[in-house]
């Protein structure tokens, strides 16, 4: 067996990540080897590969990466869940299986799809645990871009530098297709508290059926100038101002839509923004009451819902913040939804 | 002054809310307060106080209660909040204050509409705190009506006539407009834990929104037919079966909405049942998570939102025992949204 780092993938409800180790010059004396590792990342690299959909995060990079005694560059690449059968077929039609009989894999299409990968393109699935994945990754991310990884908003971004025996204890909220919520003892101890199905993948199909907008990005786009407080019942709605017996500012949502009573009373991006607003409103509640039961004071928000979205991030930090009277403390990362893929890499090696 | 009990209101987000004794033979020898008995119970159980839209729940009233003496039935009425200012109006045309200066009010509309019932109506509300007037209110009711008024559903409806002191400490799920979390520890003593604004309100507006249903009654109408499953992705759909390391069985949703790529894909009915089912699961999350935090076995739910609501009571009911392995359970409560109400006018006594 090699030990060459060489492809994570993790598998959602809505996209498919992929992370790699572009290796700079692999000095080998096994001509077999350097073989091996040009032909899959030809594979990876070729966009064809994903159909016509994949897109190469390339302001992720990290340049410089060692893994494994292996120096290169990490990149990542992501498509839709939806193009799996094809990259199955690609990968069936390309001989994938020829120069990699494994592929490691995390999320619940490593399950889903672990029989089409087997028949159709002879390759089976090395399946890694979803949480197991993302804090192996997040661990490994924070080695390698130790500086600029991880921050959080204090008005302007800040970025923290210490290191991830710094963070423990500490909660993950993973923002994907749906929400889970992780406490994290320590590296090898951790647990699933609780989640909810009001995530990414309801914010986006929500807004296609209510704006007309086509998929994530467009409904992004459309909430970045809307306004919820047109389509929410606030506290001062009912109240007439705040509701001082319970610290409830006016401000504070009491009913989200609950004052749309139809469409003409809101633009698009007023409705966009008040998805976005429910949806992050709904997890930060959440989130805070789980750090409160697990005596937890950092929570790092990640998952494909924050990427480029910076309404839910300030909410995020901003609700962290005000109800903990700053005890606790919002964190994100750049690498945001890679860390499963990552992680599914970095446990490969560990086989 | 005099003792009668009279009159109590919740003005919330939604629903006016109007409890009050209708009793049977006021025996006085002081002809002025029989005088304004008859005046008061005219102006009440008169349709016309409410403009057009007055509810009177009558398969709710209570006969043979006591209160401070008087006996009589406990009755319920309730009117959109929207048309308080009416309300407000007719009180004034008709010389309201002239039989009653001091109405007894809880819900946040005792706040809001504080200046125009002074200036219009020439009344002064007396305002009790939202939760204090709940949980008296539910103390009295579970009095007058100990064998009938609480039930859990065990497969078909089994009531429960223990008294308050054997479900001391418990949570409240208040699920109006918006969602309170409050813990009871004993009469006296209880908090808000946390909430939602993902409530009652929200699934009213967005069903409208989606379906083009016109208010709760038409959306709850739409959902008892649908099948949530048609817009929702399971864990199955994701991972193709059961995620076993987390105990997360096939059939339970990841995330609402997402496997809805346009309107086409579902019937309105189908979108209305999800918006519900995404309501209670949600809701369901929240009230587990305290239940474990604040160590309670015993949940009550109650709020409009589960008026002639089958549905998210069987989910609440579900939720409750399978992810607790039958430690919890989900109770509710005829009188559901009234407790306010009640309480604002049990609470008028006392002062």
């Amino acid at each position: 067996m090699h030990n060459l780092p060489l492809v994570g993938l993790d598998i959602g409800g809505t996209l498919v990540k992929l992370a790699y180790l572009d290796i700079y010059n692999l000095d080998s004396s096994d001509p077999k080897l350097v073989k091996l590792s040009n032909d899959i990342h030809h594979f990876v690299k070729n966009p064809r590969t994903y159909g016509k959909t994949g897109v190469f995060d390339n302001y992720l990079t990290i340049e410089n990466v060692e893994l494994n005694g292996y120096k290169g560059s990490l990149k990542f690449i992501r498509f839709p869940s939806s193009d799996m059968p094809l990259f199955i077929k690609i990968c069936g039609q390309r001989h994938f299986s020829t120069f990699l009989e494994t592929i490691h894999v995390t999320g619940g299409g490593a399950f889903k799809y672990n029989n089409e990968m087997e028949q159709i393109a002879s390759c089976s699935l090395s399946k890694h645990d979803e949480f197991k994945s993302l804090i192996s990754g997040l661990e490994y991310i924070k080695i390698v871009n130790p500086l600029n990884e991880m921050y959080y908003l204090n008005k302007s971004y800040e970025s923290c530098n210490w290191s991830m025996e710094d963070l423990y204890p500490y909660l993950i909220i993973n923002i994907g297709t749906g929400v889970s919520v992780i406490h994290v003892i320590s590296r090898n101890q951790f647990e699933r508290v609780t989640g909810t199905s009001i995530g990414g993948g309801t914010f986006t199909s929500l807004c296609n059926l209510l704006t007309g907008s086509k998929g994530f990005d467009q409904a992004m786009q459309l909430a970045e100038t809307g306004e919820s407080q047109n389509v929410d019942l606030l506290v001062s709605d009912i109240y007439g101002g705040n509701y001082d017996l319970f610290n409830l500012p006016g401000d504070v949502v009491a009913s989200s839509f609950a004052k749309l009573k139809d469409k003409s009373h809101a633009s698009k991006n007023d409705i966009a923004n008040g998805l976005l607003t429910m949806i992050a409103n709904n997890i930060g509640s959440i989130a805070l009451m789980c750090a409160f039961t697990k005596q937890c004071n950092n929570i790092l928000f990640c998952g494909n819902f924050l990427r480029e979205n910076n309404i839910a991030k300030e909410k995020l930090s901003y609700a962290m913040d005000y109800w903990s009277k700053g005890e606790k403390r919002a964190y994100f990362a750049q690498h945001n939804g890679y860390f499963g893929a990552i992680g599914s890499m970095v446990l490969s090696l560990t086989q």
